[in-house]
């Protein structure tokens, strides 16, 4: 059901307007697929029902608002926007440690762009949702001049293994998941694989101290870690993994990379370093010292310089 | 905080460029209250951590956007459209049978808009959260050219209480909690109540048999029902609660009373007919039928005509 060539966003074929609202609700909710043992509900009341899960559990909730001409545009392709969109939410899932689960979505679409295209920005979001098990359960659509979406994502994790931005201590270790940098320019931000399985694997092996999605920027998001450990920290320019074209100054402030950075104690640290044949990146670089020393960077010949880490802000 | 002499948005005083993302997210989380026995984690990380409730429950989760020029302009006041947005979500919880516990807030603002006009939106949401004992958790906040709200809801019912669209059958009755239409006129729709009280007296004590709120208009969501439970309803015009000024066409088609609408067995229709002195209105307006016969409005003078059900649309 795509457009012909491509799956950019159009105003070809059937308009919204023709199905109208309920019309469209009916069409997506057919290329949904929910997970019946924990949906008993989904897409086509006032809210949906799901099952709360047994066991000792947190539920984790994370919403995410992507707006045409910010995040996306419409050439970038219907499909790979929604994708996006799920995939941010799920990355925030993996940073506190969790399994994303069910999801609603808030879509404002013009009346003048076509069933497919919105159709294609949901298919979009259920094979994604398909690969990571999450059930999208419901959601709302609004007639407006822009696309906007809006994905709220439940997500669960148990009671011991979720981990906050907070606590990372003097003598850790900091790591990232991969290579940084231009991923504007390259297309991951469209196409990146959020860090479930990474974050899983840590969590249930190695307890992170501290752990936080890159979405603002390494040294903006190291600095949210810092805020709320009350630590500081020491990047080695050298050990920070960069993408095919990328400076050391695009992958410290370049957004939208989604890889997780997160602190792990010294000794689990050496114990990660020595496992071999992950099917994991995990790559060290740098540790945490007192507050008072500030965030700086050494580069290769071991000079040091305060790093500034003013990240991507939306003001 | 609000500005003198009203609280409509403004882009006086001290614009959101000052203080920038991280310094208005910080503002929030102060006027921000959350419910320490169930929030483990709030506004500040990747996700919200939530305790699960114990028992035999259910989660509910819905997603409300309101959008300026669509659902709002800013002469309405940053504290009211707050307090809307919120409110839509928890008429969804209502509607549902359940109860309101979590929001996450996503809010497209001009940086141009003063900082305090976006704490008096939060402040409109806090006031209604604390009356109805919800915690906002979390949110997401981003630079646009006008103001997006989406507020999605957490609540949670007893498994034998939820009550969906699709459970109308021939015989029961049709009840209202209020009067309808003109809510647009009448500045109902930035102040109404929204009907927990009502659903969680009625699943404990009536269980309805179908029940929604209200949004698109009585006809349009009366269809609803019909569609999900595959009936049919006679409506009496006559019996219609009106709002001060409004027909019976005002009262049909007009959206947003976010009252409840709901059915009743015959044998709890007459139980709940009997009770006297109670704090609520349940108003019977018609009976349901079989589905052949489609939906019908009689008249003062017993005249059956075909009710269109033709109700808002977004498209």
């Amino acid at each position: 059901m795509t457009l012909k060539g491509n799956d950019h966003m159009s105003v070809h074929k059937i308009p919204l307007s023709k199905v109208g609202e309920f019309g469209l609700i009916d069409q997506i909710s057919r290329l949904i697929k929910i997970n019946k043992s924990q949906v008993i509900k989904g897409i086509g009341d006032d809210a949906a029902v799901v099952k709360i899960p047994r066991g000792d559990k947190y539920f984790l909730i994370t919403t995410d608002m992507l707006a045409e001409g910010v995040h996306f545009t419409k050439a970038m392709g219907a499909k790979r926007i929604g994708r996006k969109a799920l995939a941010c939410s799920i990355s925030d899932i993996a940073a506190m440690g969790g399994m994303p689960k069910a999801a609603v979505v808030s879509l404002a679409v013009s009346p003048r762009l076509s069933v497919d295209c919105v159709k294609d920005l949901y298919q979009g979001m259920q094979t994604l949702a398909g690969q990571f098990q999450v059930s999208i359960v419901g959601g709302d659509t609004i007639a407006y001049k822009e696309v906007i979406i809006n994905v709220a994502l439940l997500g669960e994790v148990e009671k011991k293994n979720f981990v906050l931005r907070s606590g990372a201590r003097k003598g850790d270790r900091v790591f990232v998941t991969g290579f940084l940098g231009r991923s504007l320019q390259t297309g991951k931000h469209l196409s990146f694989i959020p860090r479930i399985e990474e974050a899983r694997f840590l969590v249930k092996n190695f307890k992170p101290t501290a752990m936080i999605d890159i979405s603002d920027g390494l040294a903006g998001d190291l600095a949210h870690i810092m805020d709320s450990s009350r630590t500081g920290a020491h990047l080695y320019a050298e050990l920070i993994p960069r993408a095919p074209g990328a400076s050391v100054q695009d992958a410290l402030y370049d957004g939208e990379d989604f890889e997780l950075l997160f602190t792990l104690s010294e000794s689990n640290a050496y114990r990660l370093a020595r496992l071999k044949n992950l099917p994991f990146r995990f790559i060290c670089i740098g540790e945490i010292v007192d507050k008072k020393n500030g965030i700086k960077l050494i580069d290769r010949w071991g000079k040091t310089s305060l790093l500034k880490t003013k990240s991507f802000t939306h003001f």
